[in-house]
């Protein structure tokens, strides 16, 4: 098995995911490129996205906005951040929105919260990478026509790394994202130099959307502004990382998060202004000679030169980046959902391999679906992306008020104070402060669940017509899936619970023992099958009279003390030999669980498998409701080779 | 499981095949119909390969070889048949040729023959299929451009119908047949009178082939005969049915092949005169408007009616049947070879489902990839066609001949006669009379081989152009295959063979029951662990402190005599800490055989197979080369369900 073994190894790898196993803890430049990739990478697409709104208006007049546009974003970042932040610390395990909508809002509310996310995980990766292709063909403009295969080959790379489990370090996170932080400001700077070292550019407003301008109405801010909401997918993941800051780790943290928070906001801003003041206007994705928004204004400010390929090809590697997080976080979230009877349950033990890969391969088949099916458009997926973040925000929001409320209660009617290990003594001074403090947290939160439930709305109300009811739908699907399954699960365990009339059956063992003929490989099984019971017999399925002849022989020579039984296989079958002797067998004896052992070759080389017999998986298939019959794999090596656990 | 059995039935049925196994006797005309089908339908497209050879000459004079040519055709016919009938009574058992030349010429030989007879199997199905669509194109030239995806279908019918294996009976053959042979013989009937009522038609010599316009000079001649040799693949299958026959089945059987000897040179005459006649000539497949020769030849006869359609559909039918028999023969001749050490020898147990469906589903990808890669078109195919036929005839009569010679040399030398169960006692006359018969029948088989020998090598003259070294170089990778396959066998067999040195060796059984929790399912192996070995333990891994908490109560309520073992699994894997716990086991004692015993669920519908765990598998897979382990599942139904075997 060593060059199968070789073979796994090297495609598979061994299994560390660096943003769940870190043994070393993140100092703040480091967990903020760990953890804010996501968020930062955002702004790739989020500019785009808000000026498309804002060409709208078709007038200098709505770069005004602008500013408004950024400061709410800020601020929602940090409400977010924030009240997130006190999540983390009260459900330190991670899984948080999931599980704190689960505990205090119900099993509905958790798995509301559940679809949310895995939903948007997929978009995660799905967006991102195509943003990335769109990065790399405002680069290459000849790879146009390829931008779907692109973005589906970017993906089957995700999906091969994390089958690998690539070992991720820091530092694989820090040169992408700071390389395209560094580079974006160096733009945004430069930008500003030339702005205000000459007159703004009237933008040429080309015929987008059909040349319908609008004024700049209440619901053109609003679209605007739920555009921007975008560049807030990927902030729970600081939140969630707090645990591997160095310590002190909440503050190392908050530090990060104001880092981003401030980042982010000024790239926002900085690329938008800059964009808009260069009369620089999002192309229609599919158009001839289309480019970014960035790509154009990289090409404007330092022509198509070193810099701008720079730029580019930051943007693409920090996408790919942020595509990658979706693939640690979506497998660890399925598994939790699948710990609570929502989801196979097998899913729950992300721990092995191959539950592990069937989760990023089941995540790399949807997004590329989303890919082809979107024509790998950001323009077109964008608007499908930020909802399912905002119903995980408001119910993990709605799930701490509840939780804080709680506690206060709790603290208020001197209820037990034991799952609090803050305030294990109760003076009513203390008691009083502890019920303050929680008031307090309750607010934030509840502040905070106000908000995110409210941009969602917007959201809903401003993306209907791009299709944000797909998500809606999506969600309602995959909680019936979830419910579906939960019933599933609890009709089982109904119908299995042993009660006090079970009792231990009785059962009389027999053991046969397949012989093709008589060689090295069956001493062991031969001995294992009289260890097994008293009644061991061997079987051997006569294809031809000569082989019959021969293994008498050998068998007599070798003097095993054992029947052997010769069944006639008219037919050439070796199955129906053996099914119908196993069923006389049977037959005599409700009592009797017959064993049916196969000996089975283990080759050198994977391939020589396809040599050898494995009568086992024939037998099992057949068996199909015979009770009482069990079918055992006994291998043996061909090579006398070393072992290798 | 009952739902999945239904579905399994549905798609798979029971398995029989008319042709090999009659359970009835076939009367002359029903043999006929069933093994003359493949012979028969040849004359779909052989006569039309002849003409098309002819249309070269450029002159009414070629029109003049087509009664030497048939008259050549029908000798070899019964040269043909007559050997291999002989063949057939000295090798009773089927599966003829490659068991004739491998007892006689040597493995070789008979490595040759096989890897002929596969390649000839495979391209029966890729000829026949593609001249089915051709006929149906020439009803509905609306098809034309669906000919090689409607191709593809039919040979995904055949092989649904096949892993079905759905029962046929002499009807189903002899429809088709007969209405074939009826509706030809109609057609030249009527083509006959019209032909002796009006004056020959000079044909309009189309610009075939670049219009090169040969003398009709000896190459030609050879190219025609070459091309008419088509028509005599499928004779073996006759001489292969004697046994099948009503008795006196040699008799019927040979009534039967002057039957089909008869037919099949009056259709081959009869079309490619009344085609010549008309003035019809062959179109280049792909054009537009194309039609075969007989809807031509039944369109210019009939119009475009009633008549014409059934000659076509009848057409398609027959040739559709001629394919479904290569499918019958592939995966049993596969099985003689597999037998030999030559093909994997698992495929040699054909009696058992799966291995006679992958036979099935090999033939059908092969078939499609060659009719994908030819465009489903006869006249690229048919060169292909005949090689592999001609050189199986000519080692099994080689063969023949060698037998007999040997025989006679026996009888004449007063050597023992056992063998030969005609001729118990040997006086000398009747020795005599014995040694004449052998002679003469040495002679007849000698006589075929050369024959046979003269043709392959006009086939691989005249078809080399027509690229007929495809099939020399796929006989050659065929043999090659079989060469490493079978060394690789012998080899494994060295290192298994038992010797004195070998002894059984000591065990001591642990057995290792997997507990997820208590539950009905689980008291009959717990039973089974405690029969299997005095050292049984029960096994749980623990994904949470609750269930660790729960089980183990449960464990103690029933009162289970057995230890349960609690794993914890930080890492949330059910594999790595059974595995480790197994290696802690073995090593404490060298002599120690684990067996870990996985109760798997058998649900009600198939797809609740999804939603159970079966760690079996999985840690089947994680075992690597560790020894002295064995894995097992226990199967209990969640369903209190009949048994169904």
């Amino acid at each position: 098995m060593s060059s199968f073994h070789k073979f796994k190894h090297f495609v598979f790898g061994k299994p560390i995911h660096a943003r769940h196993a870190h043994h070393e803890r993140l100092s703040v430049p480091f967990g903020l490129a760990v953890f804010a990739s996501d968020a930062l990478s955002s702004v790739a697409y989020a500019t785009e996205e808000v000026l498309l709104v804002l060409i709208l208006a078709g007038s200098l007049a709505a770069y005004g906005v602008l500013p408004i546009i950024a400061v709410c974003l800020a601020v929602l970042l940090v409400i977010i951040a924030f009240s997130y932040y006190q999540t983390i610390h009260a459900y330190p395990e991670s899984g948080g929105t999931y599980i704190v909508s689960t505990d205090n809002l119900g099993p509905y509310a958790g798995q509301l919260a559940g679809a949310a996310i895995l939903i948007d995980y997929v978009l995660t990766v799905a967006v991102s990478i195509s943003a990335g292709a769109q990065a790399v063909v405002s680069l290459a403009p000849q790879l146009q026509p390829y931008t779907v295969p692109m973005a589906c080959g970017a993906v089957g790379i995700l999906c091969l790394m994390n089958l690998r489990g690539a070992k991720e370090s820091g530092i694989v996170f820090a040169i992408p994202t700071y390389g395209f932080v560094i580079l974006i400001l160096i733009l945004i700077g430069k930008s500003l130099f030339t702005g205000i070292t000459s007159p703004a550019v009237v933008p040429q407003l080309p015929a987008w959307d059909g040349n319908q301008l609008h004024t700049l109405g209440g619901f053109l801010l609003l679209r605007a502004f739920a555009a921007s909401c975008t560049a807030l997918t990927g902030t729970e993941a600081l939140a969630d990382g707090v645990k591997a800051f160095k310590p002190p780790e909440s503050k190392n943290a908050s530090k990060a998060l104001v880092m981003m928070v401030t980042l982010l906001t000024t790239m926002f801003i900085g690329l938008s202004w800059a964009a808009w003041h260069s009369g620089i206007v999002p192309i229609e994705s599919g158009t001839e000679g289309y480019r970014t928004v960035i790509a154009q204004l990289a090409e404007q400010q330092f022509g198509p030169g070193f810099m701008t390929s720079a730029i580019m090809i930051m943007t693409a590697a920090i996408l790919f980046l942020a595509a990658n997080t979706a693939y640690a976080d979506f497998p660890r979230l399925a598994s939790f959902v699948a710990r609570d009877g929502y989801l196979p349950r097998q899913l729950g033990t992300v721990g092995d391999r191959l539950v592990f890969q069937n989760g990023i391969i089941l995540l790399s088949f949807i997004a590329i679906g989303l890919i082809i099916k979107f024509n790998a458009d950001t323009h077109s997926l964008i608007p499908l992306y930020a909802l399912g973040v905002f119903v995980a925000f408001t119910l993990s929001q709605a799930g701490m008020f509840r939780y804080f409320r709680k506690r206060r209660w709790m603290v208020l009617k001197r209820k037990d104070l034991e799952a609090d290990d803050e305030h294990p003594t109760a003076s009513p001074r203390e008691r009083n402060r502890a019920a303050r403090k929680f008031a307090i947290q309750s607010y934030v939160s509840g502040f905070g669940a106000v908000v995110t439930f409210c941009v969602g709305i917007i959201l809903i109300y401003t993306k209907w017509e791009e299709r944000i009811w797909i998500v809606i739908i999506a969600m309602a699907i995959l909680m019936t899936i979830f419910n579906l399954i939960s019933r599933y699960y609890k009709s089982l365990a109904k119908k299995l619970t042993v009660t006090r009339a079970d009792h231990l059956p009785e059962i009389k063992p027999t053991t046969l023992l397949l012989v093709p003929r008589m060689h090295k490989g069956i001493l062991l099984p031969i001995q294992y099958a009289k260890a097994m019971s008293p009644d061991a017999r061997a079987i051997h399925v006569a294809l031809g009279k000569e082989s019959a002849k021969r293994i008498k022989e050998d068998w007599n020579n070798f003097g095993v003390e054992m029947p052997l039984i010769i069944l006639d296989s008219p037919y050439r079958s070796i199955i129906q030999p053996i099914l119908d002797y196993v069923d006389h067998v049977r037959s005599m004896d409700a009592k009797r669980v017959v064993t049916v052992i196969v000996p089975q070759a283990v080759p050198k080389h994977w391939w020589q498998g396809l040599l050898h017999n494995n009568a086992a998986i024939l037998l099992k298939l057949a068996l199909g409701t015979r009770r009482n019959v069990v079918i055992t794999n006994i291998r043996y090596f061909i090579e006398g080779e070393q072992e290798n656990q």
